[in-house]
């Protein structure tokens, strides 16, 4: 099992960051295309559980795209052998001071390309913010 | 790739026995057992973001034992291909009415057997609570 094989940490990467910019633009059709299309994909929100893609489709179509911009911090990619990858991150809203949010997706490479199959978002208190 | 192949998903359905029985009992060593000693192993806590195998063991050890109990629900485990799986379980606790957790783990297979490399639990009002 090798772990952070350059090439596959860059596809990674890549994936990483279109899911990004999709996200604080609300670029629903690119978020849905990006979760595995599956009733075993699970995305636990930060207020919210989600079992299976028509839950999670059903969340992000419903979704306000209002103050959605955030930055990251930590950010940690690490992946497994050629086909599975970890991606975590902290992230901050101008919108919730004294708050941090964690993300932590774990992705599959499935014929049609790297897709989330799980994912879980939280937000806490700022232990860095004073 | 081959999405929960059966003996494949027993192994897995034993490691997550094994590490909530390890948790409710705050068996420190198997909890650290089941983890991979590696820097690039993430938990976010529900109060704490751990990076790397030091933070997490510092934080185990420090740990209060008591209360730990919980009740899961909605527990789904599902692997992809022979070396890899996602865990993800709600749990109740008595000692926290109202509020439901949310565990997700990535679980890797590694010649020493199943180890989790990235977990995630975060705890939020439980909209199933009247």
């Amino acid at each position: 099992m090798e772990i952070d094989i350059p090439e596959v940490k860059a596809e990674l990467e890549d994936a990483f960051a279109r899911y990004e910019a999709a996200l604080v633009n609300n670029d629903v059709a690119t978020l849905e295309a990006l979760f595995h299309d599956d009733g075993r994909t699970i995305r636990y929100g930060g207020g919210e559980n989600l079992y299976g893609m028509d839950a999670i489709r059903e969340f992000r179509r419903a979704r306000s795209p209002v103050g959605l911009e955030r930055t990251l911090a930590q950010t940690v990619i690490t992946t497994y052998g050629r086909d599975f990858a970890v991606a975590s991150t902290l992230f901050r809203r101008e919108n919730a001071p004294g708050r941090i949010g964690r993300q932590q997706q774990s992705w599959v490479r499935f014929p049609q390309g790297w897709r989330v199959v799980a994912a879980h978002v939280s937000v806490i208190a700022d232990e860095g913010a004073a």
